[in-house]
């Protein structure tokens, strides 16, 4: 078997399943046959607009970038890793080399190739080859649907981190979709003693609730109003708006941390960051977090699978990419390339 | 009513009840009914030998500093507290104006007065008098116990956080103590992934394994033949020996954080520190850490009631203070002033 | 000698002598005759507008913050300070007590009471009383005015701090008026390799060539076009359109920091904070700052001196509080009450 | 040309110059022709003993880690080098793909190869290839020998880092060789405002004194005697008697750099460490120094130049090897390979 099927973005809105080459893997790389790929806002904004800012689709592209799976061969010099392996895929391979890189900050390196975002293709197909180093063995607790999500669980992870949530710490999430969903558990497995996420839909809202958080429905209460002082803002609605009247809550020496992602400039009050020194910072992707959001997957800190509205087969990408169409609180929809 | 009763130190070996005058507080000070006092290790030290140290024991004092208790008076400056609130107390009050204080660093402060620490009286006694912001309210869910307890837990957060425990640490924590099992609690609450307890005590070790920590027996097996690399070693055990041993078993960048009193010198591994970049800190007392630690308790994440060996009343100090003499295993032992 | 001249705001436009009392110094202050006042933009603005955001004059106030001057008389509690001493004032007294205080973050405390700012007075007049522990003994190669200025250069250390100005850095200055300034000398004795100040006034850029900087008129070349990528922007202007154009040159984990005030809104690119990783962080006067520009000043690292344009007495508070209106590229306007 | 000549550790006390083949770059390399080696301590203890600590001279090795030189061949994928560049060499390459090196500290890869480290050859030879981002254009200011030297500035730089050494710090160097020198330099160029160097060796104090730094004879006057209370202690003198005494006159916080390397244990006061919360951080070579380094040595604010006593050619190496048997206050003695 010399072949496999892959999910092509062939222009907006077209998606074609093509048969292509399993790929032949390096000599530090592994083949892993791909059993799990989240859908991600991103992939989404490819397949309607066919571009993120700088970012073009202007030739066919393989999108998908959380996924898990298993090993299936593996080259010559890996060590540590064999055939058989269940495993995550951290889907973006630094160049190694840069002042970035070297610094420990490879996902700001300028020539990341990364899953499924031009002119890099993803895993939305049934093999893909890595480097064995972004490659990481998962333990039997975590499903391959869990495997892949340890990609927003690290955005998640890399955001706690860069807003020092710590034991006592007060978290607002602003929005409850999936990326919202989990940085409130993260934040309550970095230890946070309160954690209030919004948003406008009761089901998101109810969600949140389910996973222990506390809840606010903005389109009722202004988070102003909420009485709420966090210590640390984690903005996953992209909303400028929102991100706008949530910063003005925030308590003295806060931390801003901006997740979500849509909006084009955002409008900060300058004597409120003044005055209380507030800390605004942008996140990009993650570095360094696969360990740790393993350990919290694993440990049932954060439960990924119950955010899982749908399963499709590679076959049925196009609709897994227009779900939020017909539902829109719908959270994780998942593509299982084998099925 | 205008006296009380205290336990006072008069000589080694010789604590005798005194009537002393009821404490009048100031216009920024509440007076608080004492509730439950821990026991702790410095305690035990005046009461046998007379000093720690440079601190000598040359006058009658009153000891304990892990307090809690109930305020019976508001002095008229005294904003958010009222009689009949259930509170910790804080025991160390800063100058407020050296350059330590200033810079959020009070646990340095030079003139801090330290309740049981010469020639400043404790808390083993029916009333004290504070000033209001070292006085805290604690939520019901919290026992006088563990209000009084919430002293040793700030201990272990301020270690934790000096040692910047967070998700995904791999924590090994030296010595099964009081302070030990709040330090592997703690671990847990800031995010720690594995926490390994070591002792040579039978029942400490199985107290260690009951709090959900992973344990070692010394006695039987060397720290650095257990394969474990610790992120953070929290050095609760004050044994030079095992702090020696239990470096060289840390990962690079790791961090070192003695907690544990009663050595001299500490011998460490200048290559060991060296090539592993390791960062070794000592820690004395805590500075704000009362919210963080109300909050660990208040929630669960750290268990305090369940240390309590022994109560005792405030006539039987003395073999509060001596029950370690007779039952080494003994882990807190506490006295209830009132009863 | 009981009293003594006041520069007293009575009303926008209209600054009054008064003879007041000389004030008494408590026993743990001490009685500063005022040498000098270095005038602010700060006091410039009440005096124009009657107020700055929520602070409102609404009775007589004496303005001034940049105070040097001699010890005349020191409490009894005080150590360390003595008559005939010449000292820097730090204007901002504390609560001491709060959550802000005692975490070393005293600027942010809500209780502080800050010099010429309502309903607090300031220094525009012969005498002040201060807490000992705020006032700072400075060396004979320290002028008055030097003394002084150690207040808006206490700014400039808080800002490099915060920015992580070190060995090597690249630093931005947007705005050459006396902040910038400061700014760009303190950011060079903390090491900066490369530092660039922008303005639109030549005089002004002059003056940070002078001091060793690189200049930029954006009124001829944007700062995007400069080819310059700053690790830290500090921002001195206030111009929220200048702040978002300076803002898109800073290198990737750079740190913004706004000192600049005036804005009520800063509008930010989302994708390039993100992106990039930036941290944007606001800045609210100091704390812990006096003995670190004490050293710069008395080494001439930083130089105050020549940043001040013109003298004026008590009499001329108004002319010197008007002088930016004639002269637009006047730097630092100094009062000295007992000339 | 395809050969040249090499000085190559053959045993203990047998250094001999060898016909090798000049290297051939990789794609992603430079061929260098090195114009200047720095000799430390290092090479002298291999050669001397053959073997420090693990690190065994089993066959023979070149030494030299401190080199500077020129471009004289690039490979076909090397963007911004060219033949005829004035360089300075990071001699250690790491695996990049480990746990250390993606997380920023490649210093402490296991995997690292490192300049004349066994099995690794070194420097000492005509010419070296190098993956071109470990070779640093340097500008003409810099000297072959400044170039070098380097090597140990970044040394210098890390362990500042590390330490926080900030403007107005005041900061004790221990020992008063090279690296003492080169730290004391470093130390003021991150803001210093006290540098007092210790040593015993008159010329060396005389050296430090030159730099602008203070000193202290220990052999006179114990460092605890002298008053000084730094802040952050550099220690490079390696002797744990000398590291014991200075660690004890560290301020409340401070930070204690282990930099110097010859001692196996070092015994530090418990109750000092605890009482101060000091921090001690071992160091080991560095990471991501070199921009700050030559930023450093550009600008003047380091002089290497002056720290080199004598010059040797490549036949004389032994002889460079030796010179501190002879005149124990020689500072740096540098290798010539070309001349």
């Amino acid at each position: 078997m010399t072949s496999m099927r892959a999910a092509v973005l062939r222009d907006v809105h077209d998606v074609t399943i093509e048969e292509r080459p399993i790929p032949t893997p390096g000599p530090d790389e592994v083949l892993v046959r791909v059993g799990s790929v989240g859908i991600c806002g991103s992939d989404v904004h490819y397949y309607e607009s066919g571009r993120i800012g700088p970012y073009v689709v202007d030739k066919p592209l393989v999108l998908g970038h959380e996924a898990g799976g298993e090993v299936v061969e593996v080259g010559e010099r890996v060590l540590g890793l064999r055939a058989g392996q269940r495993v995550s895929l951290e889907p973006g391979v630094p160049c190694r080399s840069c002042q970035q890189c070297r610094a420990g900050r490879y996902n700001l390196c300028p020539g990341v190739q990364f899953f499924g975002t031009p002119p890099f293709d993803g895993a939305l197909c049934e093999y893909v080859s890595m480097p064995a180093d972004f490659v990481y063995p998962v333990p039997d607790a975590l499903s391959d649907d869990a495997a892949g999500l340890l990609e927003p669980l690290s955005v998640a992870v890399w955001a706690c981190r860069l807003g020092s949530v710590s034991a006592g710490s007060r978290v607002l999430v602003t929005g409850a979709g999936p990326i919202g969903l989990i940085a409130a558990q993260t934040a309550f497995a970095f230890g946070a003693a309160d954690v209030v996420v919004t948003d406008v839909n009761p089901q998101r809202l109810a969600a949140a609730e389910q996973l222990g958080a506390r809840t606010l429905d903005v389109s009722t209460t202004a988070v102003e109003d909420s009485g709420f002082v966090p210590d640390v803002l984690l903005e996953c609605s992209g909303n400028a708006r929102a991100t706008s009247a949530a910063v003005r809550t925030v308590a003295p020496r806060g931390r801003v941390i901006l997740i979500g992602m849509g909006s084009d400039e955002v409008s900060l009050s300058l004597p409120y960051l003044q005055n209380h020194e507030l800390t605004v910072q942008g996140v990009f992707r993650y570095a360094n977090t696969w360990p740790t959001a393993i350990a919290l997957a694993a440990s049932g800190a954060v439960q990924l699978d119950q955010l899982v509205s749908r399963h499709f087969g590679l076959d049925a990408v196009e609709e897994a990419l227009t779900v939020h169409r017909q539902d829109p609180s719908a959270l994780k929809v998942v593509v299982r390339p084998g099925e």
